[in-house]
């Protein structure tokens, strides 16, 4: 019952020897999403121990280069791989359009499918679904349209305490009625109500993946309450005007946004190249919110379980 | 009046951790040129202290992604560096393409212009000339048009010999005659002939750049006498079926074209990600050609001045 984020790529555009352009992996219970795709993407996956045709779906926040360039050297390469199963990209328009002329190019002869799905970066949508988990886009606010995505572990299913079982003699039937969240009526008459005889073994787990932005209020609303927050923080706290300029954000700008969000920790990263050391950001960003850390290429974020 | 070739990457198109796909700077006179531009070009260009604002040209050999895909990324980079210089690639059709759709997806604001310059990959033709080099296409057999490229250096202009001056009372005007290749007539009305007063500093280098190919004679025939000849040896010399179905060579069919061209120095590369050890691939060529070497990320061959 994984959930976590590898940081496959921290630096903005400007490229650096030892940084990478913006890339993540999330896994959440061994489902692998891929948020952003700079160039060296692939490799980068590699190197971090993750194998890319475990891919369940890509997540594209916008489409200036150094979020995207990587994208089409994997499709090809998963196609050298041989996947076979469909491959979703979520991704602001006209992503449809740079990946037609990619197939045209230089995949023709593909051999699974790479469906893109729109995200309208204006809107707070439920993108994708599953028994396990939510993904929800987040309005950002950047030079061009841009989204960031929040991920959102799926309730646990509910435990039936043991010694309850025990001390009212549930039956089978008791026992799964239970487990859906009923209340149950014994053979006395008695009704027991639910939440004494069921806990749930861990509070669902979320993570949000804030770039590139200004400071948004409203994504920090969006956001609230979320375990993990990465936001870029690509200037330091006293660039702001440039970081407004350039709809971005600074380390302070970042720890607002977790402050704001209440969010248990927060990751920043998309350094300018300008920053030969990231910690110097990081510092800044702790002085306003202690839970501060650094993106930092091939380190992974763990979310553990929590009552 | 340097002469030397930088790889910056040395694998086929399935990504390994260590390795990069196809990519080599040319130095000539400290003219750099760009040869292949696989995923990750413009970083390897840095991490090997090569400023990728000194781009004269770039040459792509094929439009296959793993010798391609890192072009795009560069040409945005370098406009966020400003530059004005116009760029030139010497690609395949249709090469013309994808750069409008790059730039029309990617870079609508390049301060600078990217010139397309079509390669005809069955003629071997002069591609660019300037005071000190010459560039020609060589015809290789890929799966696809592809053209390797032969860097020759041009001759050197003549010294001429002080001792001979002396000897002989020349004028200034008597000594750029001789520079320029003249017969000296004396006031005696006694003719020195050119080769008596003068000498060439060193030869002419040359450079040439076969990948990806089967083994091909004629290509060989076209580079004959080359000082460093850079051939690619995707697959070790047991699989010469599998590596001519796929329109590559092996380390053989790479040692085999040197010997034809009694080239001075063999480089092999575009490893097979088969290989985790490049040796295995080099102690086959050398037994044909002892003088092969390994292309290694990072790794500079120098040809040094010869008289």
């Amino acid at each position: 019952m994984s959930f976590s984020v590898t940081i496959l790529g921290s630096s903005s555009a400007k490229p650096t020897p030892q940084r990478h352009p913006s890339a993540q992996v999330v896994n959440i219970h061994e489902q692998h999403f891929l948020v952003d795709a700079g160039e060296g993407t692939q490799q980068q996956m590699i190197r971090a121990g993750i194998n890319p045709l475990k891919l369940r779906a890509v997540f594209v926040s916008h489409l200036h280069g150094d979020h995207v360039y990587g994208l089409f050297p994997l499709i090809s390469t998963l196609g050298l791989y041989g996947r076979r199963t469909p491959l979703k990209v979520f991704a602001p328009a006209p992503f449809g359009e740079m990946l037609d002329a990619h197939l045209r190019f230089f995949d023709k002869e593909l051999p699974y499918a790479v469906e893109w799905c729109e995200v309208a970066t204006t809107q707070h949508a439920l993108l994708l679904e599953n028994r396990t988990l939510e993904v929800w886009s987040i309005p950002l606010r950047h030079r061009v349209p841009c989204a960031g995505f929040l991920f959102r572990e799926k309730q646990p299913p509910l435990n039936v305490d043991k010694f309850r079982i025990e001390k009212y003699g549930l039956s089978i039937a008791q026992i799964t009625a239970a487990k859906r969240g009923e209340d149950i009526v014994l053979d006395t008459g008695e009704t027991i109500p639910n939440g004494e005889l069921t806990y749930r073994p861990y509070r669902a787990r979320s993570y949000a993946y804030l770039s590139d932005t200004n400071f948004s209020a409203k994504a920090a609303e969006l956001v609230r309450g979320v375990d993990l927050l990465y936001h870029e923080a690509t200037y330091a706290a006293g660039e702001h005007a440039l970081a407004r300029d350039r709809g971005h954000s600074t380390s302070a700008d970042a720890a607002k946004a977790a402050l704001q969000a209440e969010a248990g920790r927060l990751v920043i990263g998309h350094y300018s190249a300008r920053y030969k050391d990231e910690n110097v950001l990081v510092e800044e960003a702790r002085a306003l919110f202690p839970e501060s850390y650094p993106a930092i290429e091939g380190s992974t974020f763990t979310i553990e379980k929590k009552q």
